[in-house]
Order: C-alpha cells, then sequence, then structure tokens
C-alpha cells in the first residue's frame, strides 16, 4: 500500500506555526529531506487566524502543522484556527504533552490525527522534583530569606534532614515517577511506589522500588512523598485530611503533577499542625493564582510549573512533534496519536 | 605488646563535651561496652570551662575527650578549657572535619591525639552541590521570589537550562568532588575535573570523569563549573579576574568549598557582565559576613554553608569521633589522627 507521502505525489507541506529552530540545524534538514517547511510566526490569537488564512492563500494546502512552544498565546486548536486548513490537513504534530487544548470534536470530523509528545518532559520534570525535594529536605528558602534579610544561620532547627536512608514514597510510577525513583537512589533513599497498576517484577528490580499496594500504605510509611501522577477524576483530592492524618510526623510532601491532586486547604491544615514539616510545590490549584500561605510561607518551596521549560526539554519535544508527522508521512503512522477514526 | 586500655588495667574514661545521643542507641551500647562515658552539658566558653575542671574534680581523671557538635560556642581547645584534664588525657575524638580551632602546640607538648571526621561531610555537602546546581540551572530564586511578589512566570527567559548534555567541570577531586561526579551522571551531565594529583585510571572510569591538566582548561571548556577544593595558600583566589574571561559565556559557577578560593569581586563583575549566568554560594569570604550583592542577586543562589548540617552527617560524624577513641585504646591506634609525636 502506498504511504501518505506516496499518495500525496509530491513531497508533503508542512506549516509551522514558530520557528523549529531549537530542533537543531542537522535534524531540520534531515526533516526538509522529507517534507516541504513552511512557517508562520505566531502572535496572539487574532492574529494567529489571520496569518493561517493568509499563509493558506498565498502557500497552501497543507498536509500537516506543527504546533510549537509559546502556543498557549493563541490556542484553542480548533475550527477558528485551523478552518481554512481542512479538507487537505491531515495531522498535527504538537509540543504539549497535554491535549484539552484541542477540540478532538471537531478534529476528528475532520479526519486530522492529532500526536502529542509522551518523553520530551518527563526527565526535566524528575529533576525539578529532585530540586524541591533536596530543598524540603534542607529548608534551602528558609535560609535563603534570612540571608536576603540580613542573617545567616538564624532560627535553624538543625540538624537539617539528610535524603539518605529516608523513605521516598512516590504516587504515580509512569515515565516521570520512574525517573525521580532512578535520581533518588543516588542520594540514597529507599524508594516505594503507589500506580494503578504493578510494575513487571524487572523494571521494579531495575529501579529498586517497592511496590504499596495502597495509597495508604504508602503514606504512612514514607518521609517524603512525591506526587508523579496525572490529574483525573480518580486523583483529583487524592491527597486530603483523611491521608494527612495518616502520614508521619515531619512528613516533606513534593507535588509536581498537578495541583488539585492536593486539598490544598487540608495541606494547610497539616503544616500549620506540624503533620507536614516542610513542602515542595511546582503546581497549584488554580495557577497562575497562588495561595497566600504558600506564597507567603518559606515552609514552601514554590515554583512556577516550568518542571518542563528547559533547552533539552524543548529540542527533544520539536523532535517528537516532527518525528510525528514524518512517520505518519513516509511509515503511514505517527507514533503518539492521541485520537484515531 | 599491650593495647593503651589493658595498660590502664579498667576501662577507658571518657568525657563527652555534650550528649552522644545523635550516635544512636545501639552505637552508644556498644561504645559503653569499652568504655566508661561520662557526659556533661557544655554552654558557653567560660561555663565549658568550669564544667570541665568540676567534671575532673568529681568523676577524674579522664583518659579521652569526645566534642561533638555545637563546639562553636566554647572553642578554642587549648590550655585554658583542657589543662585541668591533662596529664591523663590521651585522645580527643572531635566531629569537626577541621582542626584549626585546636592549639595543636599546647596538645602536642601534652602528647594528646586529636582526631577529626573524614568522611561524614563529604556526600551531604555533594547533595547542596546538586541542589546549588540544579537551582542556578533553573534559576529558582529568581521564579520563587516571583511568586512570593505576586507573580507567576513574569520575565522568565526561557528555556531554562537543563543539566543533561552539560559539560560540568569539577576543581578538587576529593571526597566530595567524587560524590559531585557520581551524583551529577544521574542528571546526565559530562563529567571532567581538576585536581593537583589525577585519580587512578580505574578510578576515573568508574566516576567517568575525565582529567584537565589545568584550571585553565577546565574553565574554559565547562558549562557548569563546581568548586570543591579546600582553602590553601596555593587555592586562595584561585579564580580571578583572569580565570572569569577564560570561562564560557553564560557559564555556571558553584562553590561550595571555601568563599575565599573565588575572588568575590571578579565574580560580581562577571555576573554584571553577562559572562555568569547564575552561581550557587554556600560560602562566602568572610561568612557569616555576605556580600550585598549576593544577598540581594537572584541570580545568586545563597545557602549559609550548612551542607553538612544533616542528621545523617551528625550520626556519622559521631560515630567517626567515638571510633577513632575505641580504635585507639583497643587497637593502639586512631583511625584519623591529625597529629603525631
Amino acid at each position: 500500500m502506498a504511504t501518505p507521502a506516496q499518495s500525496l505525489g509530491r513531497k508533503p507541506r508542512v506549516l509551522s506555526l514558530g520557528s523549529v529552530s531549537w530542533a537543531g540545524e542537522d535534524f531540520v534538514s534531515k526533516f526538509e529531506d522529507i517534507c516541504d517547511l513552511h512557517t508562520i510566526q505566531p502572535t496572539d490569537r487574532d492574529g494567529t487566524v489571520q496569518a493561517i488564512a493568509d499563509a493558506r492563500k498565498t502557500r497552501g494546502p497543507f498536509d500537516a502543522v506543527l504546533i510549537l512552544m509559546g502556543n498557549g498565546a493563541y490556542e484553542r486548536f480548533d475550527e477558528g484556527l485551523l478552518g481554512p486548513l481542512v479538507p487537505e490537513l491531515k495531522i498535527i504534530g504538537s509540543v504539549n504533552a497535554g491535549y484539552s487544548e484541542f477540540d478532538l470534536e471537531w478534529l476528528n470530523k475532520n479526519r486530522v490525527l492529532v500526536c502529542n509528545t509522551v518523553d520530551a518532559v518527563a526527565e526535566p520534570t524528575a529533576d525539578i522534583t529532585i530540586f524541591l525535594m533536596l530543598a524540603a529536605l534542607r529548608d534551602t528558602s528558609r535560609f535563603e530569606q534570612e540571608i536576603r534579610t540580613g542573617g545567616w544561620r538564624g532560627g535553624a532547627k538543625v540538624p537539617l534532614l539528610d535524603p539518605h536512608g529516608k523513605k521516598l514514597g512516590i504516587i504515580g510510577m509512569g515515565k516521570i515517577g520512574r525517573h525521580v525513583a532512578r535520581k533518588s537512589r543516588v542520594f540514597g533513599m529507599d524508594v516505594q511506589y503507589y500506580n494503578r497498576n504493578q510494575l513487571s517484577p524487572e523494571l521494579e528490580q531495575s529501579l529498586d522500588a517497592k511496590y504499596c499496594s495502597s495509597v495508604k500504605e504508602l503514606i504512612e510509611t514514607s518521609d517524603v512523598i512525591s506526587i508523579n501522577c496525572p490529574l483525573s477524576s480518580e486523583t483529583r483530592g487524592l491527597i486530603g485530611a483523611e491521608e494527612f492524618t495518616h502520614m508521619k510526623d515531619g512528613v516533606i510532601l513534593i507535588n509536581t503533577g498537578r495541583g488539585a491532586v492536593v486539598d490544598e486547604k487540608a495541606l494547610i491544615d497539616a503544616l500549620e499542625a506540624g503533620k507536614v514539616a516542610r513542602c515542595g510545590l511546582d503546581v497549584f490549584d488554580g495557577e497562575p493564582r497562588v495561595n497566600d500561605y504558600f506564597r507567603k510561607s518559606t515552609r514552601c518551596i514554590v515554583q512556577p510549573h516550568m518542571g518542563s521549560w528547559t533547552d533539552v526539554a524543548w529540542k527533544n519535544a520539536y523532535h517528537e512533534a516532527m518525528n510525528n508527522v514524518t512517520s505518519y508521512f513516509t511509515r503511514g503512522k505517527p507514533i503518539s496519536p492521541v485520537n484515531s477514526f
């Protein structure tokens, strides 16, 4: 059977919303051996709607679209934005890991494949988890504020906590959780995890991670708890008032998953009661709004959900998005489609 | 030949300046099988001088002294403090890694062995190095301040830097440097190092670290530079104005060694010129005084030289100090003496 590229009888025409330069010259050059690449510079919603319509008229039709970094400025990806590109448009390669910003109903109706990235952000997100863990164990935000206001070690509750020998409980053992497990081992932590499905014995052994058959078992026995699961109807409010009562006194809580997995009011109560010693938060329920308590307390190490915004993650995400497009055209199927019809 | 314990004809009598409880019950119990342990609670200099003199009168003589955490409050360890304990005193086990606070001339004259700790602080100091490295790569102090002042990602220069694939140059490949090398590998960094003496090929291979034959070669080719050497006449001002000119633009500098290894004025100039993107500092020249520039700039991640103040480091330091004492009495020689006569 002919590949989609062969059926076209010409190079697939790809409209890139932004420059692909983060992919690197060599990678772009190989991409252009396969595809005919056209680039527009997206701006805000109105400007991008107009630019796509103009590109269709002057340089179209297009067989594929690349959605690159900064797309929050012009989403959502729906008929209003992409309407001029159907019926020719066959596939969208996106650098986003999530895909809630895609109007899948409309895209399915028009038989447009949507592909997300699945690997690029995992390791950098694990890195920010390790950063928050070390910071919370060592009380670094408090010490930094102490120095910035003219002090030194004032008010230190010593000794600080060492990761060595502490039990780390990972909730959600997907790609990110596994990187966290692997990295935390080098700091001498004992790793246990909870996941909907237990990992294979081989994978458990290679990660040196013990399975807990319930969240309750994990939180009762962990010195540090790291949330690395996605937000879903099952995980919303997974860590609430009841769960905090089961935790060890002085536990450290890290959340780089999604804010709403934790009941933030219950977390604040647990911090106030001393049940939770410190927490490290890269995500917040209702972000970019951040609860005043987290903003003000140096027992909360806070970061603005940029865990995956690194040079390497961007390059890898561009590669994943572009590989989805070339894989579709040359082999008939993309690598990580989120829809099918 | 008889061991010192056998020569005494009784259990060695040990005066502990503070409680040994951080060593753990089991460890203390084994120590007490060998030694007769007496504890006083040190306070300030005057109080501790008095308490030692009183202990000598009511419970002495003592064959050994343990100097435990918090000894900065009553040092220095000299005739004024320990005079009442000679001539019986034979050995001091200290939890300190350094020993500049010991009056070795007086102690040598009285044939008192002094033992420091050499392993306990190495790994926690490497951990704070990794923390500062991740923080500086990810610009976390700026983002935290942004959130604490009501913002979110404002002014972010993205993408941030990923450790993966970056070249880490370690200056000083002793125990701490080697832990840094080992831990940084799990973040995908390429490790090179400078040291007075090149490591053995076996050790280089196990650390996957490449030797640079000069500081200049290292700083010209590193994306992140970590200072893990001690302060000496050779290393004072090792990184000065000239060295910064050889560095790559946008380099990250981490110092967990000693403040004076870096010429702080030259570092500030290099930050201002953009040569150094960000720095992570656990040590300062003249600490606890911290240069206003470092206090105010969030491009400087600052911590108050508590890299080794963890529960595990304390426990290990107590073990090392106590093992020096028991090793001396049962085998005739301590593990890590700093003097001999």
